[in-house]
């Protein structure tokens, strides 16, 4: 039990979100497809920190995943638009590394989709903070992460939903003409540094509002 | 004398870039005047660092103008454009804070501006590598500074120009429509992450080439 629980206030997570972006601010491309889940944004590059160099990065890769619950866009979740595709599972394999409910923003009615190791995908149709709300719920004492991906959490920020940003500048700069870029539609908007750390690959970047 | 000069060694300064620019990349605004340098884009927060809180920051100020020689656009140096009013001497009053010579590019001609305490604004009419060169030549040992603004900064990294970048990141993201940004038109382009140095009203990140 934490100090808050045993002290009896109200015990509740807070708000982050993670995302990887270039140093001009991309997460990804906008010709996204099954293929290339990042367009042509390379994927590798972005994630290199992750995946080449996860011991020197293990805690901010831990973070990622230790929410009790998760909102993620659409386009986080497939390439593709319009109604599902059922055959489509996500990017993941049969065992996501979320092992948690994930809340997936679509236009479209899709039944929940669960998948091994905990990981429950669930449609919302109603909008970001039914999204949300339902992520809180389901979170009880643990935190919410907004998964992404850049304009899924922009429009978060700009709704004021986000307490902990947590970027991970990639030291690349993309130069794309179009694709899903932080801050885009978000401004004016001040945040609060609160952390700094940076390593041969990837800067992290704390931010609170 | 240098080690390097001692040891008989060609020495040479290396080119540097500084900018103060928001979250969201902006070092201006496209509305710029007299009255307003950096246009909408409010410069009291975006140099607030520098200015209210220079002892937290007096590493990162002085190396700002710690150069032999500096470059500029000419939006830095005027907010006119097309043919000079002889009567703007810029926005520094007549003691700039450049100390050297500083090679403002333009499409212009103008006579060579010296001001008190040692800094002359020369004219440069014939384009990026003509103005880097002179200032490499009045620089001797020491730096060349790209002082600015972010399309200058932007033109010189994508020629491979600048070894050292520093960005100076205010925690507030201005939404602009449009504007002068850091890395528009650059990549696609590597860069190596050097230092960071994180304060509460500031993140100071180095990158070199």
């Amino acid at each position: 039990m934490s100090s808050r629980a045993r002290a009896g206030l109200q015990v509740m997570g807070i708000v982050t979100a993670d995302i990887a972006i270039t140093l001009d601010g991309f997460g990804a491309a906008s010709d996204q497809s099954r293929e290339h889940p990042f367009g042509s944004l390379d994927a590798s590059r972005l994630h290199a920190w992750m995946f080449e160099h996860a011991d020197d990065n293990a805690a901010e890769v831990a973070a990622i995943v230790d929410a009790g619950a998760f909102v993620m866009g659409r386009n986080m979740f497939t390439p593709g638009r319009g109604e599902w595709d059922p055959a489509w599972r996500g990017w993941w394999g049969e065992d996501p590394p979320y092992h948690a409910p994930v809340f997936v923003l679509t236009h479209h009615e899709r039944d929940p989709l669960p998948m091994a190791g905990g990981t429950t995908f669930h449609f919302v149709t109603d909008g970001l903070a039914s999204a949300l709300a339902q992520a809180r719920a389901a979170a009880g004492e643990r935190d919410v992460a907004i998964a992404g991906g850049a304009s899924t959490i922009n429009a978060y920020l700009a709704a004021g939903a986000i307490d902990e940003l947590r970027l991970h500048v990639v030291p690349y700069v993309a130069g794309l003409a179009s694709g899903s870029r932080m801050f885009d539609g978000v401004g004016p908007l001040d945040l609060e540094p609160v952390a700094t750390r940076p390593t041969p690959y990837v800067t992290h970047l704390t931010y609170r509002r």
